[in-house]
C-alpha cells in the first residue's frame, strides 16, 4: 500500500484517537433519528423521513413546493423523494400539483389533512428532540455544540477546491 | 390544538432557541456523510453505507458475521442492510456462507476483493473525515463534542421508560 496520490501532507490513521469523537457524533446521529423514526411511527404512522417532508412542504410559500426544491430542501432521504411524496400522496396527505409557473414541473402540495397530521405529530417530535437531545445536554454543551455543528455544516456545504 | 395526552411539565416550542443547535447537528451530519459518501462513490464506486458494512464484516473475528448481527451493527442503513449486501454479492466483495455454528443462519463473509477494496477505500474516507470534520474543529471543540456526543448516544441507546 504505498502511500501517496491525493493524499495531504498529514494522512489520518485509523487509530488516531480523534476517531472517537467522529464515531461518537455517528452513533449519537443514528440512535436519536432512529428514536424520532420509532416514535412519529408508533403515534403518527409516519417515519422521520416523511415527517422531514411535510416540514419541508409546509414552510414553503402557499405550502406548495416544486419537486427538485424539496429534494434539495429535505434534510433526510434525499434520494427516496420521489418514492415517499408517492406514499405521502396515496396516505392523502400530499398532492401532486401541475407547477403554477411552468407547466411541465410538479410540484407537491399539502393537503388540509396533511397539516393537520404534521401539527399532532409535531408535538411527539419536539418532546423527542426534548428528551433525546437537549435533556442530556447543559446549555455550555449545547452552545458549544451549536457553534461547531454550524461550522461543520457551512464547511461541509460549500464547494472546496481542496 | 389541546396540549396533553403524553406532554410533559414543559412541551418544547418550535420557536426555541434551542432548537437551532439541534438543526445544525442535523445539517452538519447531513452535509458531512453526503460528501463522503459522493467521495467514496468517485473514487471507489462505494456508497458511505456499504463501506460501513464492509468495515463492520472486516472487524468481526474470522471476518465473517451473521446478518443480524450485521444489521445490529451497522451504523447507516440498517433497514436496508440485506439488499445492501445483495449489491455487495453481485460485486464479489462479500459472500453469502452458511453459518458455521447454525446452519439456518446465514452470514456475510468478506472476501479478499472486498478486503482489498476497503483498504484502499478507508484512504479516501479517512481524508475525508479530516477534511469535513476534524479540520474545522479546534481540540477543545473536538473534546467537548466527543463528550456530549457519546452522552447522548447513551442516552438514545438505553431503553428509557420515560
Amino acid at each position: 500500500m504505498t502511500v501517496t496520490d491525493r493524499a495531504d501532507a498529514r494522512p489520518l490513521s485509523p487509530s488516531d484517537p480523534r476517531i472517537e469523537p467522529w464515531r461518537a457524533f455517528l452513533q449519537a446521529h443514528a440512535r436519536i433519528t432512529r428514536r424520532l423514526d420509532e416514535e412519529l411511527r408508533a403515534e403518527h404512522d409516519l417515519s422521520l423521513a416523511e415527517y422531514d417532508a411535510l416540514l419541508t412542504i409546509a414552510d414553503a410559500p402557499e405550502r406548495r413546493i416544486r419537486m427538485r426544491q424539496l429534494a434539495d430542501r429535505v434534510i433526510l432521504s434525499k434520494s427516496g423523494v420521489t418514492r415517499l411524496i408517492d406514499r405521502l400522496v396515496l396516505d392523502g396527505l400530499v398532492q401532486r400539483d401541475a407547477c403554477l409557473s411552468d407547466a411541465r414541473g410538479a410540484e407537491a402540495v399539502l393537503t388540509p389533512a396533511g397539516l393537520d397530521r404534521l401539527r399532532r405529530a409535531s408535538r411527539t417530535h419536539l418532546r423527542g428532540i426534548d428528551e433525546h437531545f437537549l435533556a442530556a445536554l447543559g446549555p455550555d454543551d449545547l452552545a458549544a455544540i451549536g457553534r461547531s455543528m454550524q461550522a461543520l455544516a457551512d464547511r461541509a456545504g460549500v464547494d472546496a477546491d481542496g
